[in-house]
């Protein structure tokens, strides 16, 4: 499918960008400068920063259900949706103020059909015939992020962060590029608070980005990544601290493209180094060696909705047993060890040991589908700096390692070296 | 057309009992005592007091429409018909929290179908099927006040006080009586704070209702009492600070029901006496005595939206001339003097004379349309006081005298004495 040429655009503001009457008319001269430009515009807005936690703690001293009713999530999605329909009603007010058309185009108008998982709804459709044609006319829509609507007519929220996810489905209604504006200016080959020398990447791959997006890299929301991809819609990340200039221009190049493998000429073998300190690692030493052992632990896992990341099977100092490790996100942590120990005779082992004083750092890029030795230079700048690595993991575009939490900054400062990303 | 028994109703609480989470359970325990007695629910609420007048601040902020565009009271619409979005989901929230099945209903869900005049809508239908039958199911519908939707499916809301008459909407769309739960515990006959001794009416008919409103008695909005007459929808205006006793029970009696005049058995000749103090007094001295002058006067008024209540033509010292004395509003009054003034030589008078410094007292009574003497008593009792009238008006369950400010809390008093309406 070739997409046709369009001047629609669509542009989203964070909740921050949203903060304050002053931020919204810094949004709205942003959008402004894409207007006059004559782009066909739909701003995607989040609520006020800090009014979603309000309303969120109004509906948790609501109290839950009675017992023998059902969840309450519809009315919770009633509330909570509210912070969004206010700050796009003032968006288009202040774009009117400004001299421009506009006007909000609620999730139950468009309509952004959801399935009635409410809380964490996913998107089914968005028809993108009336909101074009509006657009198109000339007249700039503003869509509150974060709602929708179920097939039934009642109030659905995607989840938080879900306004990225709203982003990149009307985007991709409307067949147009998608803006978001944060508060960065773009997706960095590392984290620069750990490494100053760290760099803007101009564009990255949608797999390069859900990769990083997955070990926290919070640029993103994933689904919203996820959908980007599987729709083709090319999203850029920016910031909107930025200004047009004296002639309403904003700066060309700005911010980081997050686009198909294909587009871009220049691939590096890897595009970041991330950090994440979200893990704890768990060993049962002493594990009876029978083949369906670790399959046992696992399914037990599995059962209890405890995500394992990397796994190390390793012989025992007993005769016939073996060590087996594993990380878990650190939330699940304690209850994945209480659920083992419980076990500890049908599972039979001698001993668990637990340690959340980890750190998994990983590189990540698409180049690596097509070069070898990715992983010798990972495994020889940490040696060079004396970081020790208690297991791996690998994916196609990512290798992981699992290191003391103490040396994880190092580590991600050697690493971005060793491959190169350094800024000069 | 004759009513069908029903054991449905309508219940509205106001924006104080809908201030905090504390006082929302208030509500829901006087909604769960009413549901015990085998009522089917409706339940209409305000925004939490204080949150409409955030909500429109912020719009004023973000600025009126620039030249050239429409007017924006549709984003406006957009932006303060929110707060009864967050409480109706509170309450139903609240409600499930005590174990009883609940839902919100928003305007556009219902639909509260209204016409587009933005800011200020008119309710033009409210269908009572799906509504009906959802709360014959047993499950109470909380039906945000205020806000509706045009037939093009834009939010719409009703204006300031609108939440009663969408009380009154509903109650009419379902067949049920309307209980209106405010910060008063009924209609009394004179304002309690001026005269002590004043008294709880237990019933008021439509007519006299509508003049208490119109006379600014501030317990229900104009609109709701004409719709409710209309529709022949009985309203019960009472506390929202009863609670049931420790059975569940709730008072009996309790309020002001307002109802046909046919339902009221023993007629008082003056149910009430009110006080406005929102009235100024205009007077033209030395008006030539042209048969069209007065009508020149007000017909200027009237272009310029001006509303005239009293007007008193007396002879003028000046041979061939009259002074003329006319009341407004008084916020409309300086507006008014200075376009007489403007046309002084056209409308030919002397001089012009304004005075705020007066009140309008009210006697009100359906029983006037079948008594004679209501006049003189309320004359008498006046010049008992040495109180002098300055114009007077009258209706067929109204009379209404222009005093010097000065002399108003003396003559409610006088009045409330003179027509029998002391508690004993």
């Amino acid at each position: 499918m070739t997409r046709p040429e369009t001047t629609r655009l669509v542009m989203k503001f964070g909740g921050t960008s949203m903060g304050d009457l002053e931020r919204i008319r810094r949004a709205a001269r942003i959008v402004a400068a894409e207007a006059a430009k004559g782009k066909k515009i739909a701003v995607v807005v989040s609520a006020m920063a800090g009014k979603t936690n309000e309303l969120v703690a109004w509906t948790d001293g609501a109290g839950p259900a009675a017992a023998g009713l059902p969840l309450s999530d519809d009315e919770y999605d009633v509330v909570v949706a509210s912070g969004e329909q206010v700050t796009s009603g003032l968006l288009a007010l202040t774009l009117r103020n400004m001299g421009l058309d506009a006007r909000s185009w609620m999730g139950w108008q468009i309509p952004i059909l959801t399935d009635d998982a409410h809380g964490r709804a996913r998107i089914e459709d968005v028809p993108g015939d009336v909101l074009g044609a509006a657009v198109d006319s000339g007249q700039i829509a503003v869509v509150p992020g974060f709602q929708g609507v179920t097939r039934d007519g009642r109030i659905t929220t995607l989840g938080r962060g879900g306004s990225d996810t709203s982003a990149v489905a009307v985007a991709a209604a409307l067949g147009a590029p998608c803006d978001i504006y944060t508060d960065v200016d773009g997706v960095y080959t590392t984290d620069p608070r750990i490494e100053s020398r760290a760099r803007r990447l101009e564009k990255v791959s949608y797999e390069e980005m859900l990769e990083m997006a997955s070990l926290g890299a919070k640029v993103l929301q994933t689904r919203s990544v996820e959908l980007a991809m599987a729709k083709q819609v090319p999203v850029r990340v920016l910031s909107s601290f930025i200004e047009p200039d004296e002639n309403g221009n904003l700066p060309e190049n700005a911010g980081t493209l997050i686009c198909d493998e294909d587009e871009i000429v220049e691939k590096r073998i890897v595009s970041g180094v991330t950090m994440s300190r979200d893990e704890a690692r768990i060993t049962l030493l002493g594990l009876a060696d029978r083949t369906d052992a670790p399959a046992d632990v696992f399914t037990r896992l599995a059962e209890a909705n405890v995500n394992v990341d990397m796994i190390v099977q390793s012989q025992a100092r007993t005769e016939g047993a073996v060590n087996l490790t594993f990380t878990t996100g650190r939330r699940d942590a304690q209850r994945a060890a209480e659920m083992m120990t419980a076990a500890k005779a049908e599972l039979g082992f001698e001993e668990l040991r637990i340690d959340a004083d980890v750190a998994k750092i990983s590189v990540i890029g698409v180049g690596m589908r097509s070069h070898a030795g990715v992983a010798q230079t990972m495994f020889r700048a940490l040696a060079d700096k004396g970081v020790k690595f208690q297991a791996i993991s690998t994916s196609e575009i990512k290798i992981s390692v699992l290191i003391e939490d103490a040396y994880s900054e190092l580590a991600v400062r050697a690493l971005h070296s060793a491959y190169g990303l350094d800024a000069l």
